[in-house]
């Protein structure tokens, strides 16, 4: 195994919050496995490089030869919303549910080493407990400490309601734990609070509470928002070879280190090499090839990645993208208005004149589409012409 | 059936408070049985006559023709106090509820008529619906409203901990008239935030609601407390049927009419009469003897009420008991310190001289053990020779 400090150094490489840091370092010193927790709702198996920051920071765990749980929330996710407001947990069937984690699965081990991940579904120790179970487990917790969680003191102070299974929730994932004998949980910062609950759980069943790793949502593509569907800023981890490669050469170089911490599993050490190559001169574009490539390669092949960066490269060849280029943020519109008010040209009519020439790329790519229209989150770039050039957020 | 009127008269004779009337009367105009549920705990079936308040009620309901359900709460039973605090509610095995459940029915149907009561357990329908039952539903209520009942809003005010499993116990009181389909529930005056809880579900479960008669503590024999067996002032079902008899006969008139409502199953015309007998000159004393032979006649037999009854007068008419006497309060003290302060003797030296004499009696028996200790709640008629009477309640 790795020496502690840098195992500690990997472990915390993008993190937003460890507690208790102290208690990790413990744990590490045993020199036994850990056992590592993260949690997932088995609905919406549809993964972008968002949902994978969590996914990664269990292979950095693997990688450095600890054990690594993925838990299938099943249990919670057959319920689904029970007050029926919340249309996008609707309660599925256990046949949905194994479909989804199946696709999980697919999609989760392109990531973890199948062979050392243990897959783990929360029904398993939910349903022996009973009605008679969660009462128990209801009773390790006050109302008051409940209410004291942001979100539910907020909702409480406003006249909110708050349906009393909102507070079992906690505990099941607290529970969980428990389950499974966690030494590290996983999750967002918005988890804190259901995460610190594992920790007490643990101790009145007796375990040494787990620590609680943190980590951040992932910004999107336009470096602001957060990597969502909805917003249009994303990477779908299934998209064909060539849109993953293109929109991970999209990103600003600011950004594509914030990727190389939370997406990439080269080392510390080879990361900050990269660093001090551009610092010393050396050409972004090509450490961004790096990361596309590394991504690309995990969720295809590395041929795939070859073939991209080919395409790319005789792509970029022809079209001459330059190292430097304006940067805009517009309002999402139809393209002809985007490209106008991005002054790549005069009038909305100047742009479809040049969509029929032919003289419209986008992401280095022959524009056919004078109906396309852009969204907001988005961001492209734009060539008009042989020389003019714009990278283009949608808002 | 009785008419509607008269059914409601002796619905309603006792009892604290009837919501909602209206829809009882649109109840019992339907003609059908109604289904009737008491809820019980599974611990402690040494019933005293405080207890059979609500069961009088069902018989009550039994003697117009409706359904009565028993139920006992083995669900909760089994559970216990899962945070270990309240020492008189330890979990309970299946065998030991089993076996008090057994008890339970023997006490009950010297009041009930087993062939109509329908005996319940909730664990019938707890168990099957599981943990994920649970969550669904604690989704039906929200803290805000649970923190409204009187002792949360309290103990929440006062920074004094409630668990959350407090709040899943109304719920599981709620489902239990769900599951049974509850026409009318009965409880006590305490009970009145869980029946309503009651009310909501079936609402939600498409049900009519139930009505909800609340029933008032029984005082014990000093007339002022509730009757309770710490406090002494208890008459139990299983006593033997002189001191049944004995302690009945101690009772004040004015409790004597309270106790009439509450625990004879005479109608009320007939209680009617007795009050106007009474006003008219008749002894209390011998309508009394009426209500302590029917309690007798149900705990034991009518055989034995006759033999308290002539054993009674034997002694009444040695003893000869006036029909007033004075009503006295003294605290609880050895037999000689209670004698003198109900002045009865002068000093407890005299006391202690007319017991050795054997002239004096407590409730009509010679008294012959000098260091017998009145207990507080105890209510006992003194005689010191042959003129001297008090009857003293202990405090």
């Amino acid at each position: 195994m790795t020496d502690i400090p840098s195992q500690l150094a990997l472990i915390k490489r993008g993190a937003d919050e460890l507690l208790i840091e102290a208690e990790l370092i413990e744990k590490l010193k045993s020199g036994r496995p850990l056992r590592v927790k993260a949690g997932f709702d088995p609905t919406a198996p549809d993964l972008h490089l968002g949902h994978t920051v969590l996914i990664n920071k269990l292979r950095h765990f693997q990688d450095l030869g600890h054990h690594v749980m993925f838990l299938i929330g099943d249990f919670t996710g057959m319920i689904g919303d029970p007050t029926g407001k919340n249309a996008t947990r609707p309660p599925l069937s256990r046949e949905q549910i194994l479909q989804n984690a199946e696709t999980y699965r697919e999609q989760v081990f392109k990531i973890l080493d199948p062979e050392k991940t243990e897959v783990c579904f929360n029904s398993t120790w939910f349903e022996p407990i009973g009605a008679a179970g969660m009462i128990k487990l209801a009773a390790l917790h006050t109302v008051a400490r409940m209410l004291e969680r942001d979100d539910f003191s907020k909702r409480y102070a406003n006249g909110q309601p708050i349906a009393i299974h909102e507070f079992l929730y906690p505990l099941c994932q607290g529970y969980d734990s428990v389950a499974m004998k966690a030494d590290v949980e996983l999750g967002g910062t918005d988890q804190k609070f259901n995460l610190l609950v594992g920790r007490e759980l643990q101790k009145h069943y007796g375990q040494s509470p787990q620590c609680v790793l943190m980590m951040p949502l992932l910004e999107g593509l336009d470096g602001v928002n957060k990597m969502s569907k909805s917003l249009g800023n994303y990477v779908g981890i299934a998209e064909p070879p060539k849109e993953i490669f293109g929109k991970l050469m999209s990103v600003s170089d600011d950004l594509m280190w914030r990727y190389f911490d939370l997406l990439s599993f080269r080392g510390n050490e080879e990361i900050a090499n990269l660093k001090r190559d551009v610092g010393d001169g050396r050409n972004p574009r090509d450490v961004k090839v790096l990361l596309a490539q590394e991504i690309v390669t995990r969720f295809h092949s590395r041929g795939a990645a070859d073939a991209a960066l080919a395409d790319f490269e005789a792509r970029f060849q022809k079209g001459a993208l330059p190292d430097e280029m304006p940067e805009l943020s517009v309002p999402a519109a139809p393209i002809a208005q985007v490209l106008k008010q991005a002054g790549l040209v005069a009038s909305t009519s100047e742009a479809m004149r040049m969509i029929d020439g032919g003289g419209v790329r986008i992401n280095s790519e022959k524009l056919t589409d004078k109906g396309l229209v852009l969204n907001a989150g988005e961001t492209v770039v734009l060539q008009v012409g042989k020389r003019k050039f714009a990278r283009v957020s949608l808002s």
